[in-house]
């Protein structure tokens, strides 16, 4: 398991950073904190979830640090490399907690100093709240936990990310390329937001709230977004997000050809595919 | 409360009709039945469902009813009452189970013998499952029972069809003019089903179940689709159906527009405008 010798740094103690570092605390790791606002320091200060912090001058916690987790926005993160990353010292390994890779992985590793590696990682929790007052509440069990390595990066630090993801209480780590991560994460779940707020957006349904059933609250729970980070996520991932974008609305052309057409057997040969593949998947889903 | 000397007869016990028959026996009427398949109308019988029922040579059962429920799609309650409809007795009152009502209700009520009535009703219950054998799991409690009444139907068949929803166990029961009715269904349910089998047949996404978290499972909950009737709902509410796909896709284009842009302030509202109508309704919201 991880050397409990070393210290840990959270910079951006978020939702998930404020969860990273209650639980390596909680397994007996040393763990310092870096961030913005002085409330949310001293709410992970006053839990216990961090043995010191600052929110500035914070140079010689940088440069102490062993291992260190971004909870920040890419745009962020690369801000803040720019400015302190010189004085990461060699030896570091860390990663982030980014849910974008593309432009992001190869710009924090050309920036690294010598000896220092960056082994991004995507923590895929469910987040409809933020900040680290409700981070106990988060639940990392079922969630995907994915490494995204370049050939920049070394089976040491593959390694100790793979065994951090553990620590943390993950029971699904899996490695895909920045590519494939993107990609993925544009289907499963960009597409998906991009759906339901605009279905929240395309008609101004306060009358009809009284009749949803099951369907349209499954279809618009999240909608409820938090448009920071939402629009930081989309527009990093941009050219994945519009393709899959466009190959949604090529299927949803499709139905509606068929509709005006009067094409029942067109529909029933949509219906029919839309059932067996998710039949598939309820099958492996867990 | 109904009159428990009327005699029931349930036409097609399908899910709903099957609950309908289950229910109004409980509740200690009379209720026979008629259904297509002796499988279904076997099992009906032996679960005390109904008190006699038939597949075919049913002229008694259905000259003999005070009230009826049609629980077919709306072509084949269209041809059944052409063939049939002439039987009923004077004072008869009537209703459906039909998702649609435009071009139907107009047809029955043209087509009913002097003194039947028939008033048209849509149980807004989910059903992920189909078929007689599943009736018992149907819950009506928390499903919205809503009244299509015309010019033609009479506060005596209105106050019919409210008592029969009241027998059932709907908690929520409302009513909404023939048009309302379909394009609020249009919107809250069809759309939602449009959307999400598009967003099945978009993808062959079976490579990326593993990858799924709640979002996608949420969207795609409903894409397994019983295709038989989903295509004949979307057919004949066509027009309001293609009415809301295009309002949607003008909505998903703005977003892609904005995200093609790189306009963040773009983005941005329409996830502050998604945000605040769904918490206003997750307020309004049971």
């Amino acid at each position: 398991m991880l050397d409990k010798s070393k210290r840990y740094l959270i910079v951006g103690l978020g939702l998930l950073g404020g969860k990273y570092a209650l639980e390596l605390t909680r397994a007996g790791y040393h763990v310092d904190g870096i961030n913005r606002s002085q409330g949310h320091l001293q709410y992970a200060l006053d839990h216990g979830y961090i043995q010191s912090g600052k929110t500035q001058d914070f140079e010689d916690l940088v440069a102490g640090a062993d291992h260190i987790i971004f909870g920040l926005y890419p745009t962020t993160l690369i801000q803040w490399f720019e400015t302190y990353g010189h004085l990461l010292k060699p030896g570091c390994i860390f990663t982030d907690v980014s849910g974008v890779k593309t432009g992001l992985v190869d710009q924090i590793q050309t920036l690294c100093p010598p000896g220092v590696e960056f082994i991004a990682s995507h923590p895929m929790a469910g987040r409809e709240t933020s900040s680290v007052e409700h981070a106990a509440e988060v639940n990392f069990a079922p969630a995907n936990f994915i490494i995204t390595p370049t050939e920049k990066n070394t089976p040491e630090g593959i390694a100790w990310v793979t065994e951090l993801a553990q620590v943390l209480g993950f029971e699904h780590i899996c490695t895909l390329s920045v590519q494939e991560h993107d990609r993925m994460i544009g289907y499963v779940s960009q597409l998906c937001h991009a759906i339901a707020v605009s279905l929240m957006c395309a008609n101004d349904n306060t009358s009809l709230c009284e009749y949803t059933g099951d369907s349209f609250r499954d279809l618009t729970r999240i909608a409820r977004i938090n448009e920071t980070m939402w629009s930081e996520l989309f527009l990093w991932n941009k050219e994945n997000l519009i393709a899959e974008i466009d190959q949604f609305d090529e299927a949803l052309h499709q139905l509606r050809s068929a509709l005006e057409a009067g094409d029942r057997e067109g529909l029933e040969e949509m219906f029919r595919l839309s059932t067996q593949r998710r039949a598939a998947f309820d099958k492996k889903d867990r």
